[in-house]
């Protein structure tokens, strides 16, 4: 008796609709971070894959219109720009700072032709979670006019609770949600991280919610590895741990979201590899278990 | 200008209800790990703290009677037997020696004279969360008239969400709840332990409906370092983190918890210390932090 057909063959059945080729695969820069964006968009044509997040470090020492055309000259389509965001601090001229960061962050998204920016929101040890909210809703305000006058929209990106500390006191997407519908805006959405989320028991509502609302801007991919062995670099490739990113994007396009799936994984162990190598591992990964 | 007198002194002020003394302080052994039950107790009671949690590997090869006679002499309360749970499994005869084995941990408990047993109730990675959850609902459920037998009460612990890959299902003190709200036994409440909770936006309104219940038998603290080295055992001394643990007890004091603040602590750093200085440097994080 084999109870799970499934296990018998890597190849997925039509009714798990598998993707055909990898026009909907989008791959953060900073995935395969020992490329330059320039190496990054080449590798990344020649693979057909579909779109690029770029991460703004990826950015420094170029023409960012520039570098804008040269990913549209190669096909790709620009997902997203990562990240704004860092909201919270203690001081009042820290969180000026923050802002004018965010602001330059919409103008590079501009330049760059991304239609949003996605925001790691922030969080300051000791201070309580309710404030660091606060002054992240007071933050994504200030920056309201700017986005809608650049046309670039703001995706506030729930980050796992084992970032509270420091990287986001937004930890659900209950919260990002409830965020979202408070600030009221075309131009402030959710980015729906499997990796930060697929824990949470009110996930599939929560997405549907977000759908419902508009307000689903983007869908993160990498997998949760057992052990763990580092909180920030340690990510796994899809199919390498627990978490059931075919079912996750079941919810996300039942919601109507119909962008990219964006790979996102920060890993010591991959950014060591022969990134080449690394990104057949993706497709394969994309392709069989996502 | 001083905007924050209590930054000039370590000592808080009288409305923040510190501690006088250690009588309701509880030390978990796995925290004083380095030494034996026996030197644990006798610390432990020189040093005026009031109770002590006992973690199964403390009593192998020991009579458990004469070990809980050993810490009742000690003037010691014995306050929790850790830990039972890990009921998932794939396998049916998995989940069958899961629930013997706790039932053994509620003997062990009974013989000691712990009230209750602490459940860390498991997961299995890559079996969806609900399956598991399902299967720690049964195996609880099984335990039920044995506990009620022997006298010993059943704490379901929700772990914090990066645990639950291979841990804990329960990822929140809502989900504990229902589970617990659902079994509908005396015998079985939640543990709130500050680490695995601290960042949840509905803590306060969890605990005080935990409290409502009469479902709240333990409190257990310690502290969220930034950075985090380990996902497991580079846990925090009261005061060197993020957790506003004060505020958190006030919670668990305000839904009438009258129990033990059970000091937890899980760190390759203070296990390689002299114990006897860690645990003065535990009791005062105990009475200025916590």
């Amino acid at each position: 008796m084999n109870e799970n057909p499934q296990a018998e063959s890597r190849e997925p059945s039509f009714t798990e609709s598998p993707f055909r080729d990898f026009s909907k695969l989008c791959v953060h820069t900073i995935t395969t971070k020992p490329w330059s964006v320039e190496e990054a968009a080449e590798q990344f044509a020649r693979n057909g894959i579909g779109g690029i997040t770029v991460w703004r470090d990826a950015l420094a020492n170029r023409s960012i219109q520039q570098t804008g055309q040269l990913l549209r000259d190669h096909n790709l389509t620009i997902v997203s720009l990562c990240r704004g965001g860092f909201f919270p601090h203690t001081e009042a001229s820290s969180r000026q700072a923050a802002i004018d960061d965010n602001r330059r962050a919409i103008d590079e998204a501009a330049e760059l032709g991304a239609p949003h920016v996605v925001l790691v929101c922030g969080a300051v040890p000791g201070q309580p979670l309710t404030e660091s909210r606060q002054q992240i809703r007071d933050g994504i305000a200030a920056l309201l006019p700017h986005a809608e006058a650049c046309g670039v929209k703001l995706a506030i990106e729930p980050l796992h609770p084992m970032y509270a500390d420091n990287r986001s006191a937004i930890n659900t997407l209950g919260q990002a949600n409830d965020m979202a519908e408070e600030l009221n805006s075309p131009y402030v959405g959710v980015a729906v991280d499997v990796y930060h989320l697929w824990w949470d028991p009110t996930l599939e509502q929560e997405i549907a919610r977000c759908g419902q609302n508009g307000h689903l801007f983007a869908f993160h991919i990498c997998d949760w590895k057992t052990p763990t062995l580092d909180l920030l670099n340690d990510r796994g490739l899809m199919g390498e741990g627990c978490i059931n990113i075919r079912q996750i994007r079941s919810w996300v396009e039942a919601a109507g979201f119909k962008g990219f799936n964006e790979v996102e994984i920060f890993s010591n162990r991959y950014w060591a590899e022969d990134q080449t190598e690394f990104l057949e591992k993706i497709k394969h990964g994309y392709r069989y278990h996502s």
